[in-house]
C-alpha cells in the first residue's frame, strides 16, 4: 500500500464533498470520524455566505472568495464594500509574498502619494478597530486550551478569540484570516491594502491590527504565489505581481454567476461533532488521538449548495 | 507611509542577516527586539550543520536544506541516508502538495510493487520512531503554555515536545518538518516517501508518524508548489510533478559547493533573549505584546558564515 498522510481538511474540499454519500448513519461503536459528521449533517447545518458581504477577487489563476466580518470591523468592511464598488481595487495588484506570513495586496505605487490611485467614495482615514466588545457576540467557545488568549472559539465561522475580563473579542489569525495592512500608527489603515495570512497562525498580530475577514475557497490561489525577494516579501521585479482583475462584492454579480457554496455553521451540534473528529481523530490511520486541536486548525468546512436544494 | 505588515521571521534572511551590523549594543530603555539580539549574538551563538546528517535537495526552482534529527529517529535516518548515498531519490518526484498541510515526494508509481523503484542498500522496513526517551536530551523548554503536549521547546534547533510523565519527547509538526509518510500500518515507513509540513502546524500527526529532520535554508521551492487535484493533493496529471534533480548528502559535496551557513543554537542565552524578543515584540510598531509565543512560531534564525569566520 502506499505510503501516504492523512487527508487534511482540505480532502473536505468541494469536489469530495459533492460525491460524499448523504445521510450516512454514524456507527455506533466510536465517536464519528470528521467524514462522518460531514455525511450525516443536514441542511440546517450549513448556511450560505451573506451576498452583501461576500467579496469576490478575481486573478489569473482563479477566483478567492472573501467573507467580510462587519461585526468585528463595520468601519473597515463599510469602507472595503465602497472601495469594490468604487472599482479602487481593479488592475491592482498583489504586491507582497512573504514565505510563511502573509500576502499583500493594494496599490504599487506605495507610499508615493501623488502616484496613488484616489479612494473615490471610501474614507482615507479610519478609526482602529482591533477589537470589539464581548457583549451581543454568539461566541462558541472552545474547551481546549490557547496560548495567546484567555479564550478561542467560532463566531458565525470565524476563528475569535476573547478576553471576559476586559470584555473584549477579536478575530484570531488563521490559516486565511483577511486583515487591512497599517504603518505605524495604529489608525493608518483603511481598507484598500488588504493582506490574507498564508502561514503559520501568526496570532502576535492579533489586537495589533484591523481583520476584516476570512478566505473561504480558493486559497491555494494565494498560497502558492512566488514569494518575494524584497525586504517583507515585496516583490522587487514589478513583473513578479499578480494583477488583480477585478474585485466584486457577490451582490454585485447576476446570481448564476455567483459561487453556489454553503459553509457549515459554527454554533450547532454538528459543529461539535465536527471539532471533536478534528480533537481526537478517529480515521483508522491515526493511532494516537490528539485530545486537542487549536483554534487555527479548524477550518471551516465548505460545500457546494446541494443539487436539490431550492435556490429561491 | 506605505500601510505594511511587520516583518516576520523571515527577515531573518541569508540577505538581510548578512548586512546586518554587528554587535549593536541593545538599548537599556527595553528588552532588545528580535535584531537587536541578532545583533548583538557571539559566534558561540551559532552552529554549523553536519555534513552527515544535512541533505540537499535539488529542485528545478533552487535547493532545499534539510537538516536530519538521527536524535529522534535513529533507524530511518541511517535509512535516508543510505537511500540518498544510493541516488535513490535523483530522478524521482515530489507528486503531492496539499494546500495548509503537506508537499509529499519519492516514487510516482505509487503502490504498484513491480514498477516501483528497488531500495538498493536501504532498508525495507523499519521499527515505527514516533517518540524516544525524554532522558538523555538536552531540552530547552518554553515556558509558555502549549494544548498539545505537556511541555514544548527546543533540542538542538529542532521544535520538540515532551511528556515527562511517560518519561517520551519528539518532534513538533511544525512549519518545515520534515516526516516519513506511512500506510496504515504504523511501521510501514522506511524514508523513501517523505513529507515536508508547508501549513498550519499539523500537531494531530505528533506520535502518529516518524519525524526525521527539518527544512532549514529554501522552504519557498516546496510551499510555494501548486496544489494537486486529486485527493489528498496528489498530482492527477504527472507533468504537475516537480523533478528531483538530486538529492545529496553535504558530506558527498565538495566543500566549496557546500551551503555556507549557520543556524542559531537553542541553549544559550542569546537564544533565551531570540525568544523573549517573540514573545514580546519590542518593535514600534507593535502596540500590543502577545505575552506569549507557540513553539511553531519560533523558526530558528539561519545566517551565512560570516566572512572572518575560518572554514575549518
Amino acid at each position: 500500500m502506499r505510503p501516504i498522510l492523512p487527508a487534511s481538511l482540505l480532502a473536505l474540499s468541494l469536489g469530495a464533498c459533492a460525491h460524499a454519500p448523504a445521510n450516512n448513519p454514524a456507527p455506533v461503536a466510536k465517536a464519528p470520524t470528521t467524514q462522518e459528521v460531514i455525511d450525516a449533517s443536514t441542511p440546517r447545518d450549513w448556511r450560505s455566505l451573506d451576498p452583501e458581504h461576500t467579496v469576490y477577487l478575481q486573478l489569473p489563476a482563479g477566483m478567492v472568495v472573501i467573507e467580510l466580518a462587519p461585526a468585528f470591523a463595520p468601519e473597515h468592511v463599510a469602507n472595503i464594500r465602497a472601495l469594490v464598488q468604487g472599482r479602487y481595487f481593479d488592475g491592482l495588484s498583489i504586491n507582497r509574498s512573504q514565505d510563511n506570513f502573509v500576502v499583500q495586496w493594494g496599490d504599487p505605487a506605495g507610499d508615493e502619494l501623488p502616484l496613488r490611485r484616489p479612494l473615490g467614495e471610501a474614507r482615507a482615514t479610519l478609526p482602529a478597530e482591533f477589537s470589539r466588545p464581548a457583549d451581543g457576540l454568539d461566541f462558541t467557545a472552545l474547551p481546549d486550551r490557547d496560548g495567546w488568549a484567555p479564550q478561542v472559539g467560532f463566531v458565525d465561522g470565524f476563528a475569535a478569540a476573547r478576553d471576559p475580563d476586559a470584555g473584549k473579542a477579536w478575530l484570531a489569525h488563521c490559516y486565511g484570516t483577511v486583515g487591512a495592512g497599517r504603518a505605524m500608527a495604529p489608525d493608518s489603515s483603511n481598507g484598500s491594502e488588504l493582506y490574507v495570512v498564508t502561514g503559520q497562525s501568526p496570532r502576535q498580530l492579533d489586537l495589533n491590527i484591523t481583520t476584516v475577514g476570512r478566505v473561504v475557497v480558493g486559497m491555494e490561489h494565494l498560497s502558492t504565489l512566488v514569494r518575494g525577494k524584497g525586504p517583507l516579501g515585496f516583490y522587487t521585479d514589478p513583473a513578479r505581481r499578480t494583477p488583480i482583475l477585478a474585485m466584486r462584492l457577490a451582490s454585485e454579480m447576476p446570481e448564476d454567476q455567483r459561487a453556489k457554496i454553503e459553509v457549515m455553521r459554527t454554533d450547532t451540534a454538528t459543529w461539535d461533532a465536527y471539532v471533536e473528529s478534528r480533537r481526537n481523530r478517529r480515521d483508522d490511520w491515526y493511532v494516537h488521538p490528539a485530545g486537542h486541536v487549536d483554534v487555527c486548525n479548524l477550518a471551516v468546512p465548505v460545500r457546494p449548495v446541494p443539487a436539490d436544494t431550492p435556490e429561491d
